[in-house]
């Protein structure tokens, strides 16, 4: 039986689920593969850290180039994260022939055309159904079997730490900074949560998404991306009031010639089978022409579903390598000549109703104000609560609009956001009605 | 660009959905697969009715040998459906070398070994992902991506023609048969809906998950099958009273050396996410030992969707034709030859909580008596309820029970099955609360 090797940059949490996948189950791996997976080296600057397993003496190395350099290693998975060193050595294994396993999102946002150009020229996978949606294996599910549709919409929850922090706001009705700090605790948030909660670790994984659904090239940077930070347990409260479910979501829609792009606290119908999805469960929904809707979920993180993902990756290179085929797939489903450019729809044109909330001085005229000048830019309100009066303090007024254009609502906000009785910046969430 | 060329036996809906996919997205296909593929010739005994899409003058012929027999053909689509002709067919395609693609449960949960066998020899793929959850990507995803992982379970909702009709009764409150008929109306269930109602479909399907999942070989005749046409508008309406919905599930566990292999109507807390799957959508939840549980949902059946998942198959076997592999992943994740024989686990020692609904006749003492022969048999009650009450009729009484061993709820109920004031025989429902 052949064997194949394998080495392991960056040895933390999701590399240490890796370690634990070649232990525990090589005679499954072995009967299902064909081949025998072998993880011949590890690397990682923390060379004495205990990790709750075992490796053998001399597999453990602080020096990358000692794998990237091997020549008996075909397969080499990336653990670093962050952009460099990992887009280096991620480059110099590739034009050494080796083939590429990587949960990096960031990585691939940002580098991804260099990388997977570089791969193609050299004839080895860049594979990464890691980088979203943890164990959900979403990405395989697109290139391959419903590679035959034409897709229309890829939208979901993709960030297992912000879905965490809302549900735990919803349940108990405590405020961000306090569940964030729970979930720092709890290993759920990192100790600099910035990429997550505010929406761009999302953005990274929608990027490839869309690349992967519509075939086209996406700047990362076009996409529009909010976080949940500014949301409040009463903003969550009152969704459920009117019947929906705050989530953060990322949204890919084909809409003519132009694609939705968008990252943003949504609040979506209670009974979307996507409100049901909570702590750090992803999920997942594909459009296809023919399929219709497909929803995947599971775990959007944690070292092993991650790892489950990571090991898919490399059975999928192991098969290759085993009946010597190379490139069955490309990386972004087609060859990178064949991504299209797309022009993303300004957010201004976007329509849709909206969730308004502003905190305004408890005095006599405050709602025909604010109402005058909702109405002035022709939106028109279809609910309006006013819970809490308190004499003298400041107190929420809330506003469900029908539907309107982004452009208008903005305009408003900006007016309103003027007026003498705004005590703090206006609070606005877009409302999706029309997803499943 | 290489020319892959197929023939599609059966020309019935689901074919005729995927003549349509070769005509609809002609150009995204060849860009993803690198090589083009054509439909070549489609057979069926019926020429002449009109299916609503234009094939080519000559494509079409009543003869499957000129398929089957045709050098030039590498990949055949059988859509004929059921054992006979399709077996035959099938066989005849391998021994000539061909690929083969189809969505026929039965055939594959009757004579898959021998098929796969024959494939295993000949050097083809076998590929069936149509045949289990319509356009949902399950099949592949266990194969493929979650190929990594030791499974524990495998469960969901299989069956579209059930749980529209499931789904129809709890929301109408209307009873199984004038669903049934309505359901027939609108070609949701068949003329015959034997295979569907009475769970065979969904055995059939369940069969192939388990040995995917766990490496066995199951024979179909043992799993334990029951169908949905004795539960009642009233038996959803009670489920829903205790905070559970029903559903027809289809349950593969592993318990030890044994496995769990179950079809059967059963109540499920109401805030599951299986729960939410209503009308034609099927789900389905794996469980992998690094993954954590992955739950897949979409259209379970239907012209389009299952033509996604042929479409998807054809696509990985063009790929393989494309770069010269035979038999990348074997057919049923491992070699046939590597497949374990496994024992089921008997109902009798099933361990779960019970729904029993007894039609009695309405006279004093027959509640002491039905719970007398319970306790007898060490079964205990959780609640009852006795809703309608009219003197002289026969009226219905519902027990939830504990936890108890399948074996005393069963002699318990043929006990009381025996008693004169039993207007009809009783009605016993599965609970399942440790599912998800």
């Amino acid at each position: 039986m052949q064997n194949i090797k394998v080495g392991l940059l960056g040895f933390g949490t999701i590399g240490t689920g890796v370690v634990r996948a070649f232990q525990k189950n090589p005679g499954l791996l072995a009967s299902r593969l064909g081949a025998r997976l072998e993880l011949v080296r590890i690397a990682d600057l923390d060379t004495t850290t205990d990790r709750g397993v075992q490796v053998a003496p001399g597999l453990l190395t602080d020096d990358a180039h000692t794998l990237l350099n091997d020549p008996e290693i075909q397969i080499i998975i990336e653990l670093i994260g962050g952009y460099e060193p990992a887009r280096t050595f991620v480059l110099q294994a590739i034009r050494n022939g080796k083939h590429i396993v990587t949960a990096n999102k960031a990585l691939l946002a940002k580098h991804g055309e260099e990388i997977f150009r570089a791969a193609e020229e050299a004839g080895v996978n860049v594979m990464f159904e890691a980088a979203v949606g943890g164990g959900i294996p979403v990405i395989s599910a697109i290139k391959e079997n419903l590679g035959a549709n034409d897709f229309s919409a890829v939208y979901g929850i993709l960030n297992g730490t912000c879905n965490y922090v809302l549900t735990r706001m919803d349940e108990e009705g405590e405020d961000f900074a306090d569940v964030l700090v729970e979930a720092q605790r709890h290993g759920y948030a990192e100790a600099d949560p910035t990429f997550d909660v505010e929406g761009i670790d999302t953005a990274h994984k929608l990027a490839l998404l869309i690349s992967l659904c519509f075939g086209t090239k996406v700047d990362f940077d076009q996409i529009y991306t909010e976080g949940i930070s500014r949301v409040t347990a009463l903003d969550i409260e009152y969704a459920r009031d009117f019947g929906y479910k705050l989530k953060l979501l990322a949204i890919g829609k084909r809409d003519g010639e132009q694609i939705e792009a968008r990252v943003h606290p949504t609040m979506i119908p209670a009974n979307y089978s996507l409100s049901s999805i909570s702590g750090v469960f992803n999920s997942i929904r594909l459009v296809g022409d023919f399929s219709g809707p497909v929803m995947l979920s599971g775990y959007g993180a944690g070292m092993l579903a991650t790892a489950s993902a990571v090991m898919g990756d490399v059975l999928a290179v192991a098969r290759d390598l085993r009946t010597n085929t190379s490139i069955r797939v490309p990386a972004m489903g087609c060859p990178q000549s064949q991504l299209k450019s797309c022009t993303i729809k300004p957010m201004d044109q976007l329509v849709t109703s909206y969730y308004l909330r502003f905190n305004v001085k408890d005095q006599p005229g405050v709602l025909a104000q604010i109402a005058g000048i909702l109405g002035k830019y022709d939106i028109s309100i279809e609910s309006m609560i006013q819970p809490h009066r308190h004499e003298a303090e400041a107190v929420p007024i809330v506003f469900m609009t029908h539907v309107a254009e982004e452009r208008s609502v903005a305009a408003a906000v900006a007016e309103i956001n003027r007026l003498d009785v705004i005590q703090e910046e206006a609070l606005l969430i877009r409302i999706e009605e029309n997803l499943e």
